[in-house]
């Protein structure tokens, strides 16, 4: 008797006209979402959405009803454009103040009063009923409130709050996955995958195809809860690819 | 006089479980947001979401109504998984069939009717109505349904495809922008930055903390569509800065 499988989702939200413009090239998502997976958290959506109020507000309601978790990145610093902690306040109805907490650890850190900046001090506002999320990067904190996480949007500290804080997560059933990589193209192995996709209903079977130091490479990647029933399909892939005279490799992810 | 500016927004819709589940970094996304804002469309939002045919649906008849155009990419090969064509018709309330066109030039393409399998025929396929995207790199073509457009997922294929259908697109006034690189820390010019941009209502300013070379470093960066106010608010940035001890060097982008 194997347990029953159980599903928990969640949806990154990254917050920034830097990434909308083109100007950075967002690496939070592959972060979080390789995280959260080992951790048997799937992430089963992404927004990436301005530093615009009303924008913030709406896509926080809409999504912490919709997943388990939520993880927000971006908008949480000392300047003017730093709106994610008063708009996910406003998002839950509550009111924003200091919290003090926040306060006596960036005042530990600045040391010299007159380095604690009204601007510095923003970052210590937290909407009401929220909890800290350390921040071992440079101290000033992200915070939670009830399923919904918001982190800096600079890697290196979102990274960091998110080490600081994952022990918190109930995660559901990890997803495992195999993956066999061939040099066949995807239009002379699609057939016999989606053959194989039918006969392992229970596992989803994706196909990436890639170019590798210049050679087209297909990446068919193998998921499930039962490593089992994923290493049976691995081996009649493998089978079937040096059945068509094609190289075929596996790698344990 | 000047022109009024007229707005032309777009929405990038990444279909693709191997981004959701972290194995792949996206960078459609910042390729299509640099080109589309150099033509004087600006993305407004994007999305992540899997292979699963209720979602794409939902989220493209949810985004195509809110914005100008939409951009999906991923989802059209000729595997199992490859749904992206099949869901869009259904957003569209259309039939979906194999486009005479389409056919004829990936029977060129494959030459010996063998290798134009029955897989590689889906790839042909496209929602009724629909006008299709040249492929310069691997032909199976993508489709335009109203102001949508969808892409293939990999990068070099997704921007073949936008570079082969850019000169369709009307866009608004384009967004210009200036950067200021900055060592002083945002706390410290915060304050000053935010009168700044209470003084340059028009412009919108960001501030982007980074590392760079293992030492914490700020861009600048003001966004508008008018370039004289664009450098005035620069050159007062820059007088402030250096006011303040700080360096400060002024980026055209």
């Amino acid at each position: 008797m194997s347990e029953p499988v159980k599903t928990v989702t969640a949806c990154i939200v990254v917050i920034g006209n830097e990434i909308l413009s083109g100007r950075t090239r967002d690496s939070n998502i592959q972060y979080l979402a390789t995280e959260l997976g080992a951790l048997g958290v799937q992430v089963r959506e992404c927004r990436v959405i301005p530093d615009v109020e009303a924008t913030i507000v709406a896509t926080i309601n809409e999504v912490r009803r919709k997943f388990d978790y939520v993880f927000t990145t971006g908008g949480i610093g000392p300047t003017h454009d730093d709106i994610t902690a008063d708009s996910i306040a406003k998002a839950f109805s509550v009111g924003i103040s200091e919290h003090p907490e926040a306060v006596a650890r960036m005042t530990r850190h600045y040391g010299d009063p007159a380095l604690f900046t009204p601007a510095r001090r923003r970052m210590a506002r937290v909407p009401h009923g929220g909890l800290l999320v350390d921040n071992p990067v440079s101290v000033a904190p992200g915070f939670q409130m009830e399923n919904v996480f918001t982190f800096a949007g600079i890697p290196k500290v979102a990274e960091a709050m998110f080490q600081s804080m994952k022990h918190k997560l109930v995660g559901g059933t990890p997803v495992l996955s195999r993956t066999v990589r061939t040099n066949l193209p995807e239009g002379i192995i699609a057939e016999p995958l989606g053959a194989l996709q039918k006969r392992f209903e229970d596992l989803d079977i994706g196909s990436y195809p890639a170019f590798r130091n210049g050679k087209p490479s297909v990446s068919l990647v193998l998921r499930g809860t039962d490593d089992a029933r994923l290493a049976a399909a691995a081996v009649e892939l493998l089978a079937t690819i040096r059945g068509m005279n094609g190289e075929a490799e596996e790698f344990a992810q």
